[in-house]
């Protein structure tokens, strides 16, 4: 019956029907959007939204019953759960924000198709070697927060009136969204020297971002055109060890 | 008689004449939104516009005739047939939307001149291995567009007052124009947790981006410069192979 | 007794001991941002700053008594000599600007983790590679302040009314920051051919930049890509150089 | 005589003494935009000014002395020539602009220094393979420009009125600044589906652009990494072709 079940899960056309109610479900959340569809077809949409979550629920209990324990061992799977689960909390209609987080279930889409799902991994794959980097941004961003917030936050409040308010105007600092005109100039009308505060700040910021874009490329480019390559200096290697033998051979008296 | 007129019309003159016609073209439409020519000379530009579509009527017709449904096979000839096409069908004068697309025949350089269609090449080419991606950021706009209609429409229809400007107002915020002064510092006055929605989605979309680039980069990398190594590792391995014939027939009894 | 302080500090605990008070000091002057916490536990706050700074200034007199002129050899030490050696200076409050810059005593973070030491090691080796081009940055910015300085200064002095003006906004302009809504266009109401000079400004400082960040990554890259390679290649040619010596041997006449 | 003269102005004291006399020339001109030292020393900058001047129409005079007409071949030759033949032009002193140009004399550093001359040279060396790429762009550029004072121009005279003031706004949309806040979306007002025009100029742009930089890094790296690997591929091929031969030799019957 569980072998039967399993087999059942792991078909090619039960993988493609979940795929297609993620689709549909994903489509009938965005006509939600849309006041003509709802004013008139508001029951349908809410119908097949119930329909699509028993479905996943269905899909999850089955895989939970197939695999029982084991099921958590698959991150995917735990993806899911937690995707799905969320939906099923909210029942009160109250929260605006829970109900618009029901559209995440499209995310489930990542977790399906294998070709996404290897987007994904080959980022988290990257990570430990852009592990450092990230840490160095984070504490860049901490020290010139407590700072921003130290100096200018009197000033200005609103941009840097509390840690999170200077977080926030770093980030965009760091984008070089109006970071001048926007924010910089009005500060150095009070500051004079507040550029020698930010110009610093934007340097350092495009350089560790810039290094964590090399991390990034290298990695994926060593991985894309390297294998290849090896592949055909093993085959050298190989063909060398072989013709070796076949000379020491030739040496060997009994020959 | 229809192979000489194909002999004609792969005729590199035939080409450059083409390639002319359509420089000239393109001038002629050019000149058309200088106000001062077009007082005095506007009867003179309308009279080589016309000639200009006759000789690209004249030419595809040649092709069609020649070339028959092959003419179809080739997708710079269906390329060349519909901005062609296009310039007939608007001959009224009302429609200044159709007029202003005429200077779309420009295009038809692309398709004249070899090096730009390879570059043209070069890009689809480098579709398949950017293809999940590019359907990784669509969904991302997707779930992010319903979000953002849900929990922003009502308070800032401008922005997020449906699907198609909640679309167009992450699009903008991707780019990182005024994303934050424009438009996520006014929406955090009404949501304070805004921040919560907007930053994930740029560091997201950001990322995604850098891996467009990075496939791009490898794609046009691998093929730059592998081709020469991969040519000197095959001359080693053939070396190495004649090589070892000689080792083997060294060893063998008849020598 | 030296060789002893010695292996104490160069233990492994030591470092962990001193990383831990330099975390423990960052978060320490960040909650001094928060005013909440400030009414209530601000002498608890001083008097932890004030045990870290005392431990900092131990361990850097334990390293001078330990590694005496030795001490000054290694940048790392001297980094960290002047970053506590700042926070001893402004005993009195009145400075908020010294007491806000306090918190760079976190970047000690940097000289004590060594993976982030490698990140900043790797920054300064890429700069004998982009060190003219930076010199060409700065030529660049120089001789277009000085311009800019002349020619729009009398009519705009906040942008461009001094030198130090003049590379500030140009800066602001490399960064495309309302380069052209903000800056470019109102001066173009003034001087109608000021593009002439903004827009190669532009086109020239992109293109630098781009050189800079080829630079970098084209250190990085060879630097990770090519050591699998290169060692496979020294292989093949140990291998081969090994069976010329075997050949070698089967001809010489005692065989 | 003229052999003397040579000699002279090849030594790499004469090449130091030039490039001081730029370097100086370069702080005068920046010390003329501080009005307290031109207040005083007005006549001090003029006379420094005057020398340098005067140096380099002799260095130039000396030059053309010693090579004759091969003076001409030289790039760098001519590039001096010009820049410093504009300063001689403007000997009246009414136009400012004219004025604000002495400092390009400062550009000369690059034509001076071996390592920024060998920079210029590899962007040179870089526009074969991208020229296609860039005529596209500008191809682009125009399409656009026409497209958009033709749609655009009556509605929004100041962005789109001529094709000039359109090439202008394109770039700057091309940069990203204030391309949605500040032009696209008050052109939709007038024109509800602008978005349809302007969102593929940028996805188009920013694509070509993409290429750009692929090219220039392509260039870059194949230099960079692939001489070592190239030069130990190769000896292995010779080692390989020498065992081959000692093989070949073994077989001979007078061995």
């Amino acid at each position: 019956m569980r072998d039967k079940l399993q087999h059942f899960i792991e078909t090619k056309r039960f993988e493609a029907f979940i795929t297609a109610v993620i689709v549909v479900n994903a489509i009938v959340l965005g006509l939600e959007t849309v006041p003509s569809v709802m004013a008139d077809y508001s029951w349908l949409l809410g119908l097949l939204d119930t329909i699509a979550i028993s479905i996943f629920v269905i899909e999850i209990g089955l895989k939970l019953l197939v695999y029982r324990l084991g099921f958590f061992r698959n991150g995917w799977n735990v993806f899911d759960l937690l995707i799905v689960g969320a939906a099923l909390v909210p029942a009160s209609e109250q929260f605006s924000v829970l109900r618009a987080l029901r559209i995440l279930r499209a995310l489930r889409l990542v977790s399906v198709v294998p070709s996404m799902r290897k987007v994904i991994v080959g980022l988290f794959s990257a990570i430990p070697s852009i592990g450092t980097v990230i840490i160095m941004l984070l504490l860049l961003f901490y020290i010139s927060a407590v700072m921003a917030t130290k100096l200018f936050g009197a000033a200005f409040p609103e941009w840097f009136g509390s840690l999170g308010a200077s977080f926030y105007s770093l980030f965009q600092i760091m984008t070089l969204e109006s970071w001048s005109m926007g924010i910089v100039r009005p500060v150095m009308e009070e500051f004079p020297y507040a550029w020698a505060f930010f110009v610093p700040f934007i340097l350092l910021t495009s350089f560790i971002v810039l290094n964590l874009f090399i991390g990034v490329i290298v990695n994926a480019m060593a991985e894309a055109t390297d294998e290849e390559a090896h592949g055909e200096r093993e085959e050298i290697l190989m063909q060398l060890r072989a013709l070796r033998e076949e000379v020491s051979a030739l040496r060997r008296p009994g020959d």
